[in-house]
């Protein structure tokens, strides 16, 4: 038998295992920077500090979840090989923690993930397997894998291990900044925000996660009390469009003050904005935490605000907002 | 009198004015951090280390130079306030230094400097007076200052103070990565470089500054044996035009091995592609060291080389290459 379940460290997730997965990493990931600007901390009323996982090795925080899981793997599974379902960043990180540790690594990607995506799993050194996009075709993947293969399934957020390799970026911030009063995460499958959660919640801090309105699953499984599925999930922010998992729902469920809500159009001037006055590159998931700050002010006014900033993977010559040409000099 | 030559510190640059910078201004600037990619490292054959200044205070290494010179004014000095003629980086720095040490800030601003730039000035907090671009009006401007005004006046480059400052951005950068064999940066009229180039030298690195073909007048002087004019420098690198100036020029003439020139088209490509792979946002100016390190393989070819990225100021709705729209989801 293999699957992620025989992955050691089954408890849930809490406070202890995320500062175990601190130190076990530590010599693999980087301590992101926590950037601030004046310009935005005017325009939004906050002080914000903005922590850079878009600049964590292959350009998103889940290099931490993957190589966290990965180091807990026993000699004989990472002689196995592990393998993923990814449209993007969890692939990247996993291929790129693969390689670090010589374990051999391959990426199921659905067809329709955005082509940069799809690069940086391919550059990182993973075998690539196109599947057709939808939970339906993801799940008769890794079906047939578990019986056809000895690779060990690694999931891109719903494993205490995942999430607790995430919370270690919330863990670096409120290190880095001890006064922060509320800590705000991207929210798709909830592995950052959960990690995020439970880090904020033992410093006594408010804690919100943020998803689009066009795939509020998140949100509309706060309001049932049980995981629902925003049908059909669609939204520029193509690293939020995954459903909660068992894990991480509940943490979500007892750790998130609240699941706030943007508009296509709101993360689209938050991104901008935060590439003209940071200058880093962020993609349109991590930008929805900057625009709840600006639309929410009634959580944020006055406060120090702890914002992850999750990623930077996209296409730099496809841009949401319209772009004049710079000419050169002849 | 005024001017700048009553600031102290008149000596000439030397490796002790750097050391002693870098613990005046340690309290007020970012040691901003250095970012690899395995992507770029790749595609170069070196192994590269950016320092990335882009992520400095004003989104410029301009502002260690700004507030090493203001903290070196007399109380008398502060009073009067101080003066400066920029096209967009220096001026934004000096404006953010003054207010950050409650110094007034006045600006000349170039009728064609960028329009980012300007408003980076205005926004912290400057007073702006617009000349009409080129050296004579700039000149003048000065001149009348120096007749009718008490304020100092801080050049943008061509002090040592001002050198000094700049400096302690390489200094940040070999003592984080010891093993560096290469220093580089972009050269427009010398600050920067000057202040690497000491640096570099002590260790006994090789120092190369980069220039655009188009404001080639660092290398037209290298090879007259004094200080030439590229003219009419044009460039798309609008952070590169400036001369070089006495104090400067005899430091690269003694201290830097080589300065290297690339294409508008060069610098374009270079920038894409530290957008594309870094996630940071870097201007025309401070992609010429990546440009040259491509061009240039046999100075670079295997070895470990610090790039300083000197800043990240422009709009980011007008860039050099072609953008599609990235469509919101409706």
């Amino acid at each position: 038998m293999t699957g992620w379940q025989h992955i050691a460290g089954q408890d849930d997730l809490n406070l202890d295992l995320i500062h175990r997965a601190e130190k076990l990493i530590a010599p693999y990931i980087m301590n992101t920077p926590v950037l601030r600007s004046p310009e935005l901390d005017n325009s939004s009323g906050a002080r914000l500090f903005f922590k850079c996982e878009n600049l964590q090795h292959t350009g998103a925080f889940k290099f931490r979840g993957a190589i966290h899981a990965l180091l807990n793997l026993t000699a004989a599974q990472r002689k196995a090989g592990v393998y993923t379902v990814s449209s993007g960043n969890h692939g990247a990180a996993l291929a790129a923690a693969g390689r670090i540790l010589n374990i051999s690594v391959q990426v199921a990607v659905p067809t329709n993930a955005p082509s940069v995506k799809k690069q940086n799993i391919a550059q990182n050194g993973a075998d690539i397997i196109e599947i057709e996009p939808g939970m339906a075709a993801r799940e008769a993947f890794v079906a047939a894998n578990q019986q056809q293969s000895e690779r060990i399934f690694i999931p891109p957020y719903n494993h205490p291990l995942i999430m607790a390799g995430q919370g270690t970026a919330a863990l670096e911030l409120v290190k880095a900044v001890p006064e922060l009063q509320v800590l705000m995460s991207p929210l798709g499958g909830g592995g950052l925000l959960s990690g995020t959660a439970m880090v904020g919640h033992s410093q006594n801090m408010a804690v919100f996660g943020v998803e689009p309105e066009l795939a509020n699953d998140a949100w509309l499984s706060l309001q049932a009390g049980s995981i629902q599925s925003a049908r059909p999930p669609i939204s520029i922010c193509d690293g939020l469009l995954t459903n909660l998992g068992d894990h991480t729902f509940p943490i979500i469920q007892n750790y998130v003050d609240a699941v706030l809500l943007v508009s296509e159009d709101e993360v689209i001037v938050a991104m901008q904005q935060l590439w003209q006055a940071l200058k880093v590159i962020v993609e349109p998931s991590a930008a929805t935490v900057f625009a709840a700050v600006c639309k929410y002010p009634e959580h944020f006014s006055g406060k120090a605000v702890g914002l992850i900033l999750s990623g930077g993977n996209l296409d730099v010559a496809c841009l949401p907002w319209p772009v004049t040409r710079l000419e050169k000099a002849k």
